[in-house]
């Protein structure tokens, strides 16, 4: 048996933080990983190969930058799933390189194998053939989620899928059906739409992103039905399921066909099966969408997937996202051994030190829950940790930022105008649009906006809210300032680059500035 | 007669920014505009039209992003000039239709005319067929700065050139000998380099941006190199001339013949004239050179500028820029009128104030001198026009940033190493490479970095340099933490979004962490 002092499950960005930081406090440590692959989701199927497909459809397609190219912004007129995942494995490569790189170089021993509680203080790590037993004095549980996977939902790889399969398809449909108004569902449903593929999303809240700022929220749903995304919100799906294309029948005239998308989606070539004789002739694809191979036999006889709302009405594409939730990994853990016990989506309660209900024991990352996004991840990591071996950090959860990489991006910290109102806390708000910025200008975003939510009578910055280009770095300047308690006037006296997307900061402080004034 | 608060000469950011400052205290005031265009050098001439132009370079030759995207990257593979000044001035009209809001919203008098002093408050308007005399109790003077123009270049506004000029072109050059290394010939010869030109800089100085950290710019020159363009460092000009290309020879022995570039330049078709008998044939320009109609009449009879280097050197290139300096537009103004004297390049001296020697006039902008960039000049506006009114301001000159539109961007915030070296003060530099990041990879960026100067004993931040893709956005996050003194202890603790290339700050405070530890 094998003596460490810390022992990490899960190779994802919470686990590696936790892991280097334990080995940076001269800890003996070990990380072990039961896939072949490091990184977890956020590497292998999750954040990073999302954002490099969101990279190349951006790049492929020139969105964003409609407004100042027209028509150069275009670099590829028929894009494949295959230029999409050739980017997308390029980076996944070298991130792995980088994650076994910071291993080796920090002394962390990587073990690769199944671990499972035997006690509290003893893990078995199986590795295939043989297993091994480690012994820790302290252990953190990283080891993520995966998406749900209801039984209700007839899941096939093909045509009714996860995020994770949406990664292995091997053509673009031409219509989905995004069951999910979450991060994951709203990242996705841009990227398709962005790809000319006719998108229904589907949301059993008033709002998609419901922890967003209810303005950002809506200019980004404003943006979404621009792009051609259907947005069906307030409404729950009852029942999903195949339809093989003899058995396509006109839904009865008390139900409404909405089919994937806007109304001319019915006449798509994969709805218009030859049973559905009043349906209109197929048009040609628009530009830029490409069904690969595969997606259609030609003679409309592909499958489609039915999804019926409780509303009653029914919905029909070649491909269905079910992306309500992800669960936790922890039952091949038998955390019982260990006297601990998950949720019912096995995923486990932490105190805020981030330790389960055994106090060496720690639990970090997605696998307790909300936030559940990689830079909440790593912190979790870092500062489980720290505390684990006394050593003394300092974190100011409320200013950690959210980050959305869907089409247009979006990112906040601080708190919401509704927070505010809530709370009782009287406060003004600064608007910048981004085409009032000649960077906004240069760079063809005429979309893009940031807002400071402004303490009336202090000036302090009590939230910060972006869409547009850049939002996910351009928080940080905010933030900073926020953390130093800093007011309005920071970004009134400061001076930017000139021309920076950063000067919406003092564009906004002068609106706000003006709306107090005015008060 | 008109009698205002407030006159201001000049429509540039400096004269902008003065004027509605005055406007927003309250005062009436007008801004005078010689030209029939509003915005000055930045948005006619200079820095709008050069961004403008960069970022269509860098969105039209996929430029950056090749490391991940190969072969996609490339939009179009001839670029015209006339795709270039087309998404150029989109953005001056936009631009333009902005500043006449501004000023129509603020109440600024906008006044058409040549303006010049009758006396310290009385100015002359010169509408053309009428003029008109305006009184003024406060007059900033922000009338900016042309490129130089030594008598002793022959410019001829087609083959021998200013920046000024380089934006009439109507053609792509194959081959462009840029004189000088500041800011303005490094953007430009980066831009042409992108486009495929074979550019030569010359510069006086051993390195280019002599302002830059030694690191960054050491950097910058390798990524010149590795463009194409070849550095000629410490080295002088002594004659610029057209030669005709019936007047073409070989060099005497004693002198090298360079051309516009490496030593296979002098193939190309602009420099194998017919009487240079011994140079090699012509080969095909590289994939994505276009050279527009004009360029060359087919049998290589072009004109060739040529320079002689006081190192006895001969450069030859179908263009030259010539970027050696710019002086102030201040000897119509009649300053001797108003008890004021130019110096020798027509700028304007200032106290700290931006008063001149009549404390009741400033001078703002580039016509005061260094540093001359758009963010700066219309700070100095700002606090001019306050400190004329009584108006308090805090402005925080040593956190001025510096950005460079050079390809790849730079920009720097506080001290260089150089500088905390001379000035005895001990720090240690944390770097964070672009490669490492994630979100590095997924831009393609392989080649950027940041670096900050951390105090060795406080852990402050004496100074920020980045080179790469958003680096004069970057550095303001970086900016902020300074600004509050804050130390290397904020990007430790922070929590950035993932991926973003923000995350290089907490990189960067690691890696220059670990080496504080180390010692």
């Amino acid at each position: 048996m094998r003596y460490f002092d810390c022992a990490v499950i899960g190779t994802g960005p919470a686990g590696q933080k936790a892991a280097i930081q334990a080995s940076k406090l001269g800890k003996k440590v070990c990380i072990i990983e039961k896939e072949n692959v490091l990184g977890g989701a956020t590497i292998n199927t999750g954040t990073i190969p999302s954002k490099a497909l969101r990279e190349a459809v951006l790049h492929l397609t020139g969105l964003g930058k409609s407004g100042l190219f027209g028509e150069f912004s275009r670099v590829k007129r028929n894009i494949t799933i295959a230029d999409l995942i050739y980017v997308s494995q390029q980076v996944i490569h070298h991130e792995l390189a980088l994650i076994r790189n910071h291993f080796d170089r920090n002394g962390v021993e990587l073990i690769w194998g199944a671990a499972r509680f035997h006690d509290d203080n003893i893990l078995y790590v199986d590795h295939g053939e043989t297993f091994e037993m480690i012994s820790a004095e302290v252990i953190v549980i990283a080891t993520g989620t995966r998406p749900a996977r209801p039984s209700t939902v007839p899941f096939d790889d093909r045509s009714i899928v996860t995020s994770d399969g949406l990664l292995k398809l091997d053509h673009l449909p031409k219509t989905m059906i995004v069951v999910g108004g979450g991060v994951v569902g709203t990242e996705y449903a841009c990227m398709l739409a962005a790809l000319g593929v006719k998108v229904t999303l589907v949301e059993g809240r008033r709002e998609v992103l419901g922890f967003l700022d209810s303005e950002i929220a809506e200019a980004f749903q404003y943006h979404m039905r621009r792009m051609g995304i259907t947005l069906r919100l307030g409404e729950k799906v009852a029942k999903i399921e195949k339809i093989s294309p003899a058995h396509r029948e006109i839904p009865g005239a008390a139900k409404t066909l909405t089919a994937a998308t806007t109304p001319d989606v019915a006449s798509t070539p994969g709805a218009a099966g030859g049973a559905v004789a009043t349906l209109t002739e197929p048009k040609a694809p628009p530009a830029g969408l490409h069904a690969g191979e595969g997606a259609s036999d030609g003679n409309g006889n592909s499958p489609l997937v039915q999804a019926t709302l409780e509303s009653g009405k029914l919905l029909r594409a070649q491909t269905l996202l079910f992306s309500v939730g992800r669960q936790g990994t922890t039952e091949a853990l038998e955390l019982d051994k260990a006297g601990l016990k998950a949720d019912d989506r096995e995923r486990l309660k932490v105190n805020e030190h981030y330790q389960t209900e055994m106090p060496h024991i720690y639990a970090v990352g997605d696998v307790i829950g909300f936030p559940a996004l990689a830079s909440t991840a790593m912190e979790q990591g870092r500062l489980a940790v720290c505390h684990a071996f006394g050593v003394p950090t300092s974190s100011i959860p409320e200013l950690f930022p959210y980050g959305i990489y869907a089409i247009p991006e979006m990112s906040m910290v601080g708190r919401t105008e509704a927070q505010l109102t809530d709370a009782g806390i009287p406060y003004e708000a600064g608007v910048a649009q981004y085409s009032e910025l000649a960077r906004g200008q240069l760079l063809g975003d005429e979309t893009g906006m940031l807002k400071l939510l402004i303490h009336q009578t202090t000036g302090k910055i009590l939230g910060i809210h972006a869409i547009g280009t850049g939002a996910t770095e351009l928080i940080h300047i905010g933030q900073a300032v926020m953390a130093f308690g800093g007011t309005v006037d920071y970004f009134i006296n400061n001076v930017f680059n000139f021309p920076t997307l950063a000067e919406a900061y003092k564009v906004a402080a002068l609106n706000g500035l003006n709306k107090l004034r005015h008060m």
